[in-house]
């Protein structure tokens, strides 16, 4: 892994890119963010949300269900204090309407517990939580 | 913290979006990613790259420090397992020729162990270390 994170604008709006890809970010308004990016939190909830979205297609894949729709909304809580670590996040997964959504959650749970190498880099204290819907 | 992320393409192609942006993500090509996209713990990584950074350009305003060259190398290790977590983190930050160096590499240091609120929500036992250079 080798990332390049570049200052752009000032005060706090940034690049960061990998060989192919460039995503902006910036700092949360409160401390005078501009929303010309999305924040150093949100990148760690979507990239918790990617890598689980990615295991999750991968065992769909091995048992030969199919999705059309595919969509995670993200949701988080974070401790009122500095600094202002996750406490909770909160995953829901739409899907299309005929899914078994009760194995489906089964294997979302056995993604976070034994695969994603993002929810293995967070601090285990963080309660992730899944939900289900069409 | 809302945010949204969407399958736009097979097998891996996402677009993760808050109300004002929207950045692309792929997996590895390892397991059939096709490099559309930042990859799950790239964005973990440049999350914690933004937040040290946005800490960081604080702390230098209160300290009425300028740099017109603020830049963050980002290189990463992983367990070579199932999950494969961060066990070491470089960021390597590229500054204006005439900072000090050694006071900038206390505030950044400062940063990670009290202020960065991504920093509090990874797993304790990864080492994150830094350089500063010009």
């Amino acid at each position: 892994m080798k990332l390049s994170l570049n200052r752009v604008g000032s005060p706090y709006s940034f690049e960061v890119s990998n060989e192919t890809t460039i995503c902006k970010m910036d700092a949360s308004e409160s401390i005078g963010g501009k929303n010309t990016g999305l924040r150093p939190m949100e990148l760690v909830a979507s990239g918790l949300a990617g890598c689980v979205a990615i295991d999750v297609l991968r065992i769909l894949e091995k048992q030969r269900v199919e999705t059309q729709l595919f969509k995670i909304e993200i949701q988080a809580e974070r401790r009122e204090a500095t600094p202002a670590p996750f406490e909770y996040i909160l995953l829901t997964f739409q899907v299309d309407e005929g899914l078994d959504k009760e194995k489906l959650t089964k294997n979302i749970q056995l993604v976070i517990d034994k695969y994603c190498s993002v929810s293995a880099s967070l601090d285990q204290g963080i309660i992730i939580e899944t939900k289900v819907v069409s």
